[in-house]
């Protein structure tokens, strides 16, 4: 028998993925915040919860989809919470993107309350969500992830095991590293042609022509050109991320200097309010500080 | 009927370049510092000079694969130099990586001597070199890069018209900025996955898992695993090309905050005895920045 | 009639200050981790505690001087406790170095247990410790800064009024940032003359001949000279308020680009095993990355 | 008998440069590329020329205080230079600040044309250049230091011998790169200080409270509490210090990791249109870069 779904969060991306799960055949319940995110649930089979603590009492398995910490925090405690009640649900997957430090205090409240715990963020955006084209990095107990892996291949197309509850978060505040990296390089590889008087697309031609090309920069590749950066992943969120990378790095003892200055770029670009802006407008922040009077710096 | 072509440095690229330019047809001279690399030409029908002046009074086109400005400014100049003869090459194209400052005086000093010039720098390494799959970023005059472009097919799959002289070293900068980039970034992703405890396979499956992989992650994973550095493109070369790249970016106005973070990654590893070694040696840089006291560090 | 003060640490800095506050005629009661640190004071008028509990069962004014929250945390709370007995203590002054949120949920912890909560961390190592020469960064209640002023003007030379709990401690975090940089930039300064093949002396001269000149570079100059580092304030301890720092800035939306070059190498230091040594020392985590195969590297 | 002083350049600097030696008694003869600023020299006993090469012709010694390379090339070359007619000096003073590398090869051009050559830059602005006050640092033949000592001591109180020609310049790029870390350094400093809620007053009295004090700060303390920066050092000149520092560093193979910080903010600040202001104008570069949003950032 197919099991009873909690979703809490149902944004960019956790909408997409619910409805991979409902469209799987798994009984559903969602609940957002913003209540009008809920509303084209009504119409499908699913049920729309009025509180987390409504979810959490009638989930077999609770799935969160937050923007980090706090976010879960403020669902899963308190008088409303999901963990509040009697709670039903007897495994808890947490897919958003946080740190491994609050992963594990997290997973250890849990035991207490003895409910298993997956720590499984996701590679991709809206596109792949759309598709269960996703890539699920699971933390946590071997057996457990073997139980979930078909409900986790209902949004995703590959279960990576990362190992123990926390690795799940810390491979992918790896992978959103990387990500920032090649966003940001690209920007000034961009620029830097640019500057030197070449067209955009003999820039970008030259750059994907060879080894270097990966489908982000095909992603985001209008964007630049446009110079028009509506949101897949805010940039906010980026600058977030990767302040829980460094952080992460400080304690492992990992050196990440090429990720101390994309974080000064991101975390710019978000004090700059272009924080509702999709990270590539990352260039933005770039192209501000190039010279002003420079011919080139158009 | 086919010109007669002048190829000087043959060394890790340049030896397949001219060997490629000699299978279709045309007839060859090289020259090389090292007198050992050219061996081997003599069982092929290319005729090997004894100093660059003889290739300069011999080839109507002369070609250039230099380490930099001061090879290239020995093999031009001086009693045994290919512009102090009775020079016959009335075209010369130089395919080595230079900046773009350089190019253009070099160009203005052919002008004088009435020598066309092609600033045509390349992408990709050994292996595109001896397949005949290179991309040949191509500054000059348009006509003339018609005129040569069946020769520079010879050893590249791509001309890419990047505009007047100069703007083909500047692309090539740009392009090299954007290599170290994700080079760089690579290394500092998989240190954090490992030093989170996750196995290196499983952080290499998960960063190449979506939009982010790349042909230079493939080439580069055997390296990173072995920890063992064979040099492709040396290190020395990145931190010399970042160098030029950076001064390109300094004159033009062009922020690249992200490349100075690099520069002194590469140019740490040339201090550091890892010149000799491939670009991914920066991996090396890396790991002597992380806390020894840590087992999160290996 | 004179309070009774009890003083917990008894370190480099807490020895000299404790033994201040005993020559001004105050009743004091020491209590240190390492037992043998509190040796000397049976011969003087002093008592020394087994536990902090049993100090603040008997001072009337508590003063911590510590490493951090971790080693405050560990003092006042569990069995043997300095806030965990009948607390006769009605006022406690952390003179420590930590991070302003800490000193905020201290406060507000202090509050609920209806004890009254300077934050005084101060300026100044061991030399003016001794003197009594130290400067107090003073955040608290104005009236209780007045009543405590006598008391902490038995340990230093003046009381700087930062405003409400939390501004001490972040003016000792935005000082010691000033600290660190001086610090590293006569470090890089001295290297760049050196390497540019000026004596030792020489460069020293020039750097202090005008208005950069400070106390600091006089305190330090020996240590750069001999290549020994004993500690005064250990490099540990500036890495550690550097991450203090930077994590403030980053809370308040200050852009600190040299202290995040800074903090790298401090860090650096602190990861090779130089965190004992005195936070010149980041003169040897600079020295490690020159060129050593340049005769300039010296 | 005195010598017959040769003055080129009398801007900020060089005007009270050149009336101090006309103060001393020496014969004295200026130049200005911008008439107006000579116009004050008629009233006293000095003469004006038309053209460098009138100056070049009539002077024993000459003296150049320009700013950078490109204006003294301008002055001692072509038609109207200083060392085309029949030049009469057989001594020149380079009191300009320039990278090493230039002054040695101006050194190497000068010993072809017979002329010794001092290379002596000074430390210190308007003020200590009214008062006599500067420190030279001087490069160049001993006996021919000596032989000029009275003549430079006309200018400043204190005569540094850095080693032969290009040494001096060294040094220069050394204090000027501990002279921009300073000033940044006591911004962020600041910066951090008032984002913590603090009063300008109550940051500054801190940070100078103890050994981190300097003159510097003295000088620019109203500037940065009044957002007003009038030149005494512009802005744009730290900026090519800097990048003179730093390419010094680069080639003699010293890491200045907190001199690239530096130089990326100055250097901003000069595209930023802020190259007029004085140098502490960084301040400004900074302030943009606060979180706009924050109460903090003010």
């Amino acid at each position: 028998m197919l099991q009873k779904i909690g979703f809490i969060g149902t944004g960019i991306m956790g909408q997409p993925m619910s409805v991979n799960i409902l469209n799987q055949g798994y009984d559903l319940m969602v609940w957002n915040r913003t209540i009008g995110k809920t509303g084209l649930y009504q119409a499908t089979g699913a049920r729309v919860a009025e509180t987390p603590r409504e979810v959490g009492e009638w989930a077999d398995v609770l799935i969160l989809m937050l923007t980090g910490p706090e976010a879960i925090d403020a669902v899963l405690a308190g008088d409303r919470g999901a963990l509040t009640g009697k709670t039903a649900a007897r495994t808890l997957i947490n897919m958003s993107t946080v740190p491994p430090d609050y992963t594990i205090r997290l997973g250890a409240a849990l035991q207490d309350q003895k409910i298993a715990f997956l720590d499984a963020p996701v590679t991709g955006t809206r596109k792949p969500a759309e598709e269960g084209g996703l890539v699920i990095l699971a933390g946590g107990d071997a057996e457990k992830i073997s139980e979930m892996e078909p409900l986790l291949l209902a949004m995703g197309k590959k279960v990576i095991r990362c190992g123990p509850v926390g690795q799940g978060s810390a491979m992918k505040m790896a992978f959103n590293l990387l990500l920032g990296t090649l966003m940001a390089g690209l920007c000034e590889a961009v620029n830097l042609g640019r500057g030197s008087g070449l067209p955009f697309d003999t820039v970008m031609e030259a750059l994907r022509s060879g080894p270097l090309d990966c489908g982000l920069f095909g992603l985001k590749s209008d964007m630049l050109e446009q110079d028009d950066f509506p949101a897949q992943f805010p940039l906010r969120h980026m600058a977030k991320d990767l302040r829980f990378a460094l952080k992460t790095a400080d304690e492992k003892g990992i050196a990440t200097p090429v990720g101390q200055a994309l974080f000064q770029l991101y975390r710019q670009g978000d004090w700059d309010a272009l924080g509702d802006m999709d990270f590539a407008a990352v260039k933005k922040v770039l192209d501000a500080m190039n010279d002003a009077s420079e011919e080139g710096a158009r």
